[in-house]
């Protein structure tokens, strides 16, 4: 069979002008009459246009942490259940762009200098990922204030940051929005902290520069309170971290980068409308999860590579890494039944991962499909750039590797799933997230796991806790015995941490790095030296 | 079996202190014994060492293409096997250095204004990937000049990065080196012509402002001769785009960067002296190979999920992408038997991905192995950074994250190796550079492949430039009957491109965004239109 006919395109691909988008699965190995015929259409679909129907209207469509499921509601508040989230979502979208307007005007200022010209996005996961994504994908010579991040718990990488920020008008001139949907994450509370320690470092306060985005009461919430931060905007349990771009989480910072919000919001809502249509061959975020369901079995059997042809969706990959793994990966399905499932999600930008990975996706393991991204509008706003050639342009060669790379795949028998996007827009970036949204909200249908929670993450943070308490104990009993030469089983023995022989040799490795705790007396070598007995 | 007990942990990881670095097996799926009797090491490592020896000598380790495979050499010239490359070698690494070295005095000035600030990297895949992993990764508050990067042929990405310049002294301050190893990569001859044009329209000499790096007499070679560049750095044919970091690729600007280029070569030459060890269990370049294959089958059956602690280290996952999945994945092995070899690899930095897929690695499809990256030191230098709490510190927070998922992920029996370093400096990015390059030629040698070449590259080439001779003959078409209302069918049909209709569409869609030709004239959903016939 020709995989790859204008047949085969006009059947199985969808054009939505008014977006406008298309969705092309005619390189899928999806058959001709798929969309006419695929029993998943029949039995599987309609179940979950309803659950997706009943969580629009507010079912608790977390179980597990017997939570609504609203991101929707965001981009059209009418939708919301009650009338009093309906007002929470409009009155914070308007304080969002009334505060912006007043960073802008100057009427909001710093504390001692000039105007505030940079913010500093102070979180992590979904309260970093969306961000990054739109002030990247959107920044332009327009931008009203430059971006930076703290996104983990790294003090070199957050020293790095502030040392930008330094180049770039300083702190002084900077807003911190702290955002943690908990007010409780540790990395973002950390970030917190070395953030008012630099301010303070430069004579300043960091209350009169920081604004918080967080849940009514949280830990994070009663801090800005009492320190009298410049503002705080509401997150709610009804937003996960994924899904919030659209919320404060992504709105505050786009609004404050001088990025449209509206149009985001009205991508997503227009993107909503139609990925609602019950007639799956009609509707985008249908298709798409058909297509993983057909490329992976159902059970994550293939990765998903994303490939966006454009240097602007270099973290839309990332994103959807978070979106879709976080989303689809969990151990047990609604039933409690042991699924293990996901699908992997991985890939940077076109054409330079041409150069990179693309050697193995034609000629290597066949354990994957590709996500193609297309945009048409070579330039923001449709500016034509050089000639580089008598009537060929860089974008035409873009084009042309993107269409090369695609039908190079395609013959290998790779298949390749392609989104079409005019342009990189609030408005077009808003359709993909919302896009996206949906299809990650039938696949957990069509596969009966719960989207919207992540036990997984918990464990990880517990066994976290329990090495932080080690590292306190450890260091506790090395104060006792301060220039001893121990290795680390006569410190377990001494710390009372029995069968932690290991977890204590790795905090050692890394306490004789720090050159904390007098340590730095003992020989460089010490750590390694406790395993193979001590120096001569 | 408890697959890490701290026996275990003894029996299966390797600590160098000399380098400093420890390879840790003792969480993948190696049998406790492994080391001393895993088949492998018996019967196909013997033959590994073996060809790694014959391909530092000179073999033609790279048949298809009949070429050397020298990288090895970069770092130690007196391994060379000849005099006269020996001499090229040291002659273009001390090229390097005084080059450098007159940029930062001001001896080598721009056009009009005082001196160079900044560069701008002209290149792609191989010629891209390494430096920007090198500028991220050892990037300081000391840098001597900022680093910029044309890595894609995106007009729009290339605008974003000339704005950035602009607002960083500007281009009459900023050294573009064009690199292209073959110098007719057309996305980095595009890069060039666009940064040409933008030095022109400020009234600026790309000549005066430019160096290349390329092979002797390829057309960049004659294009930066025949204009007068500032300079030329030679590569060889024997040194593959993705091993070639180590070359005047990437040297030339991590020294103009003020980066201590020394280090690096002298870190890897430490890493390759001990990574030549014939018992497999001292090597552990080997131990990488063995675990890999292990974990994968020998066959790409599992990804690789690459996660370093720590911000700088960012982009060693996207390197290593490349490097593993462009060396590894070959359809064909050396005797020609078809294979489809590989292993997928994919990864950010933690602890932030844990906010983002971490919750599929533990509770998902069990589909790869990770390998955690963990830098001993918090900050660069030794310096502490402030307590979040009593005696605890950020650094603490990120050893205990990492540790904690490590655990979290191991209780579920998803399988890691642990590289552990002492801080990330030039000696320590050398170190993981030639680990992770021998680790690949070692791998390839178990497999039967040859790691050196990248066919499917070609393919994609080729069908690109079929693209570009199409798009030229449709943009003809197109003139020749200026303002007529025709579909994909009817231009394929008068421009003679018989069953390109799909391509056709593609490209049509395409030119109706980019409002040149003329076809900015036609409605705007003309092209959307030529599938559904004409618009009313």
């Amino acid at each position: 069979m020709n995989r790859y006919s204008w047949a085969r395109y006009q059947k199985l691909s969808l054009a939505l002008p008014s977006l406008p988008l298309t969705v092309d699965l005619s390189r899928t190995s999806l058959p001709d009459e798929a969309l006419e015929s695929d029993p998943l259409l029949l039995d599987a679909f309609p179940r979950a246009f309803e659950e997706m129907e009943a969580l629009e209207k507010g079912a608790i469509a977390n179980p597990d942490e017997n939570r609504q499921v609203g991101h929707y509601w965001l981009r059209n508040p009418p939708l919301a259940p009650s009338a009093g989230l309906r007002t929470a979502i409009e009155e914070t979208r308007d304080k969002v762009m009334a505060f912006a307007e007043a960073v802008h005007s100057g009427k909001i200022a710093p504390e001692k200098e000039g105007r505030f010209e940079n913010f500093l996005l102070i979180g992590i996961g979904g309260s970093a990922l969306g961000p990054q994504l739109v002030a990247d994908a959107l920044t332009s010579a327009e931008d009203r204030m430059r971006a930076f991040f703290f996104d983990n718990t790294d003090p070199d990488g957050m020293e790095r940051e502030l040392g930008r920020i330094e180049r770039s008008g300083g702190l002084g001139r900077t807003l911190s929005v702290v955002i943690s949907k908990s007010g409780g994450t540790k990395e973002t509370r950390n970030g917190m902290l070395e953030a008012a320690a630099a301010y303070r470092e430069k004579g300043l306060s960091f209350a009169r520069h920081a604004v918080a985005v967080t849940q009514d009461g949280s830990q994070l919430d009663r801090i800005a309170r009492e320190e009298g931060w410049l503002e705080r905007f509401p997150m709610w349990d009804w937003v996960g971290g994924r899904t919030s771009v659209l919320s404060a989480v992504g709105l505050l910072p786009a609004a404050l980068q001088g990025i449209d919000i509206t149009g985001l919001l009205e991508g997503a809502a227009a993107c909503d409308a139609l990925t609602r249509a019950r007639a799956a061959e009609k509707n985008p975020a249908a298709l798409l999860a058909l297509a993983w369901f057909r490329e992976t079995g159902g059970r994550g059997a293939r990765d998903m590579v994303v490939l966006p042809y454009k240097d602007r969706l270099l973290l839309f990959s990332r994103y959807l890494q978070q979106l879709i793994m976080e989303s689809l990966g969990k151990e047990r399905d609604l039933r409690g039944e042991a699924v293990n499932q996901g699908i992997s999600v991985y890939g940077n930008k076109g054409s330079t991962d041409q150069h990179a990975f693309v050697q193995q996706l034609r000629d290597g393991v066949p354990n994957f499909f590709v996500t193609f991204i297309e945009v048409l509008e070579d330039c923001a706003g449709g500016r034509l750039s050089i000639e580089v050639e008598p009537g060929v342009r860089s974008g035409d060669y873009l084009q042309g590797f993107f269409l090369g790379t695609r039908q190079a795949l395609s013959e290998k028998g790779r298949p390749s799933i392609t989104l079409t996007i005019r342009d990189v827009t609030p408005r077009s970036i808003g359709i993909l997230i919302a896009l996206y949204e949906r299809a990650v909200g039938f696949y957990a249908s069509l596969v009966g796991i719960n989207a919207y929670h992540q036990p997984g993450v918990e464990a990880g943070k517990k066994a976290a806790g329990e090495i932080l308490a080690l590292q306190l104990t450890v260091a506790k009993d090395l104060d006792k015995h301060r220039g001893q030469f121990r290795n680390a089983e006569e410190i377990v023995a001494s710390a009372g941490a029995p069968g932690q022989e290991e977890m204590v040799f790795k905090i050692l490795e890394h306490l004789s790095a720090t050159s904390a705790r007098g340590l730095s007396k003992l020989p460089a070598d010490h750590v390694f030296a406790s395993r193979y007995g001590y120096p001569e």
